[in-house]
């Protein structure tokens, strides 16, 4: 087959002619168990990370390797030949997958690709081995349909997206070589809804996270005998933790708002512009109304805009069956804030910690322990890159992009801000309700077409701007 | 040896003759391992039980029995052949003891007693057959030194004080001919400190005890996506719970205090005459100073003349290593409150339901489940059996009693109360700092020696009143 037209019809083209080759290709990516917080699949995981170093060698990419981290391998490969007043784009996935469990729940074995009614069903094929993969197919459809790339192109792909942070943030200040980009294209998100609306996300929340213990008395004692005499240490933990949002929603620590960005007006514009279906939204979770949340802010812009404290597990006492009359010897929580531009992580944690000892009573032992943080990151609404994804992702799938941030965290993204100055955008075509981290993870199929599709409008879109344009986000005066 | 002198005087002095073989005999008692949470002990119950119901016929009882439950039996006996113008009064003990575990925390295994520096130690030694123990050999002392008991006496001994409550109850219910009494003498308490202060408790606080649930949305979800917008069941629930109590330290649930008998003038000076030492309470539980607790009382007088609220157990969420991003689906507490004298623990538990449901967001859903319930108990601090019961202690002792209510929760008194309309008066020699519920559980050897003699002299104070007198805790106009 011939195909005349633009190099990007040509890619396109390619991509129909090629689509069962690929298929299959996608088949067997899925079919690898790599579950990065299983210690058994280590072999695996190395195993995953030179397949796709051999499939990027074979499209034409150079310099593809595996870099070892404290943990699995990171994947870089790069080709640089579309000229230096080209943009350089870095593409950003990741190969690890969530585990499994529970098993039986799954209706196939998770890595035995299952396709019906256009759907696929694997662990991993949204998040985000199926998204990792459309990128190698439509690099594959530039370089070969086309003989090359519109822009120069570097991948990294890491192995523990799903259970660590530490490694991305190391392996980016030991290596920023590998990295060296204009900007940042991260394929890690989903799209809006399961009708084929594109969505451009420009911003993740960052996070904060603690474990607080109370110690009371030495151990468990009778509430009898001590009732109202012993500080009861589950009574001061739910007193301090519940005493951390006010009647507003808004956290009560001080300063904590002090460095917060709120969301300018162009954004609370396009926040509005997104056809949120509520109904749709409850259903995923079986809840029947949304919280109150802070107040003066809709649901929408409160779930990636603004900053949010949850207790993410409890415990301590008696948790078995019947009664069991003891006041406790202690009693702990996991908590954690959730982050927005220009919340500093660690300022965040001084500030928490200082709070939590100036409210706890002196009966009892507070104790807090820092157990992760990230940064929030911000890239400007208006940035070209962000404004090219949307086009490439229109011409993709015939609906346009909305924007949003996103509410979650990706470490990789405010470190490469941070240490690199790279600023991303996520655009992915995950299904919103495609059981990431649950069984039965599945993806349309037609997420999959286009998220290809735009791939590859989206390197052309790139290639009409100058690598300076791209990585300042805006138009030279 | 022939003495000469009181009846009393015969009794105490055919405990010292007999001192030896007592000792014996007590050991035999505490190495029997009855467990009565234990399912594998069933049967040793039952040997436990029998033996008891054997010695107590050697002595001279009639109508030793074993009455089943729908747990262990409960062992009654009965001498009523004082006449029928001697008060009739019915001991209360139990047989069963707390689990042992963590066993490897005993110093010696806890089924075979140690005797240590005038100590013994083993499970069971306090709390709670080393007394009923010493009613069977101050009975043995009038039956077999002086010929006979001077007052009518009936025991009953139950084997699911540890672990259940129902079972007493019903017996109760089920069984009122053997526990006709003019009053009740229930020995499962402890001396005022370990220098032989003795202690008269001539009340109980009741409880109520229930498990409250809050479901949010039907799994885990993403604290990143969903953060700001659905509700957090741990967050509701420390909400709820941390409102239940005000910053006066009063329980906040509508109409709580409504029964609410406030301490008499008489009792808060009895209270104010007990030598509390605070430094002594401070150190049996690990804790550098008591909690502020309810505005207007004293430490002393909180812990067993006000009611409280206590968190038992608090469990949800991510409670293992490491950090886990997600908000609960649900999160569960097991809560109580101790109810003092006339609240009703069904009432209480109408008003904790509903004061419940009432603060309960409609973005979540929340059950609440009764666990168990008590109610309270007060015998009036000048009933004449009180006051007999003290003095019997001075006697023995050689030092004044002191008399409070006892903070935590004997099913039987309330039951027999309310049932059989028979106050309880509660006098007991374990030591206070004893380890009831803990390993290597201990109690002097003095408690033992004049807890004998008291229960000697106990006898000879009862029977200078009449029955009417006893039962009615007051001399006739």
């Amino acid at each position: 087959m011939t195909v005349t037209g633009s190099s990007t019809e040509v890619a396109l083209a390619y991509l129909r002619e090629h689509a069962d080759k690929h298929l299959l290709g996608l088949d067997e990516f899925l079919r690898m168990e790599s579950v990065s917080a299983d210690p058994t699949k280590k072999d695996v995981m190395v195993r995953t990370a030179q397949w796709i170093a051999d499939e990027f060698t074979k499209i034409g990419f150079e310099n593809a390797r595996l870099t070892d981290t404290r943990s699995h391998p990171v994947v870089t490969a790069d080709w640089l030949h579309a000229g230096p007043d080209k943009p350089t784009v870095l593409v950003y996935c990741h190969y690890d997958v969530q585990p499994t469990d529970p098993l039986d729940a799954w209706v196939r074995p998770p890595f035995e690709p299952r396709y019906e009614n256009d759907i696929v069903y694997a662990r991993g094929c949204g998040d985000d081995k199926g998204q990792l993969y459309m990128h190698l197919r439509a690099a594959e459809a530039w370089l070969r349909g086309v003989g090359h790339l519109p822009i120069n192109l570097r991948v990294v792909f890491e192995g523990d997206e799903e259970h660590l942070s530490e490694p991305v943030a190391e392996f980016i200040s030991a290596h920023p070589e590998l990295l060296a980009a204009d900007v940042c294209i991260v394929s890690d998100s989903d799209m809006q809804d399961d009708h084929g609306t594109p969505a451009i996300a420009y911003g993740l929340r960052g996070i904060a996270y603690w474990e607080v213990r109370v110690q009371g008395p030495f151990q468990d004692v009778h509430s009898g005998s001590y009732g109202g005499g012993v500080e009861n240490p589950a009574n001061v933990l739910v007193r301090m933790l519940a005493s951390l949002v006010d009647d507003d929603g808004r956290v009560t620590v001080p300063g904590f708002y002090d460095r917060v960005q709120d969301l300018t007006d162009a954004e609370r514009a396009a926040y509005a512009a997104v056809p949120f279906d509520l109904a749709e939204w409850l259903s995923a979770t079986g809840i029947t109304e949304p919280m109150l949340g802070e107040r003066g802010w809709t649901l929408f812009e409160r779930l990636s805009g603004r900053p949010t404290f949850d207790i993410n597990g409890i415990w301590g006492g008696y948790q078995g069956e019947g009664s069991k009359t003891i006041i406790p010897g202690w009693a702990a929580a996991k908590i954690s804030t959730r982050l927005v531009p220009d919340q500093d992580p660690r300022e965040i944690e001084g500030l928490m910690i200082a709070h939590l000892e100036s409210i706890a009573p002196p009966t009892v032992r507070v104790t807090v322990k820092s157990l992760s943080n990230g940064w929030p990151a911000v890239t400007p609404i208006d940035h070209l890159a962000v404004e090219a994804a949307a086009r490439a992702s229109e011409k993709a799938f015939g609906k346009a992009a909305v924007f949003h941030r996103s509410g979650g965290s990706i470490p990789y993204v405010p470190e490469l801000d941070r240490q690199l100055g790279i600023k991303s955008v996520m655009v992915g075509w995950a299904s919103p309700n495609g059981n990431f981290h649950a069984p039965n993870e599945w993806m349309p199929m037609a997420n999959y077409r286009g998220g290809l599709d735009a791939i590859v409008h989206l390197w052309d879109e790139l290639s009409r701007l100058t690598a300076d344009e791209v990585r300042a986000g805006q138009k030279a005066d």
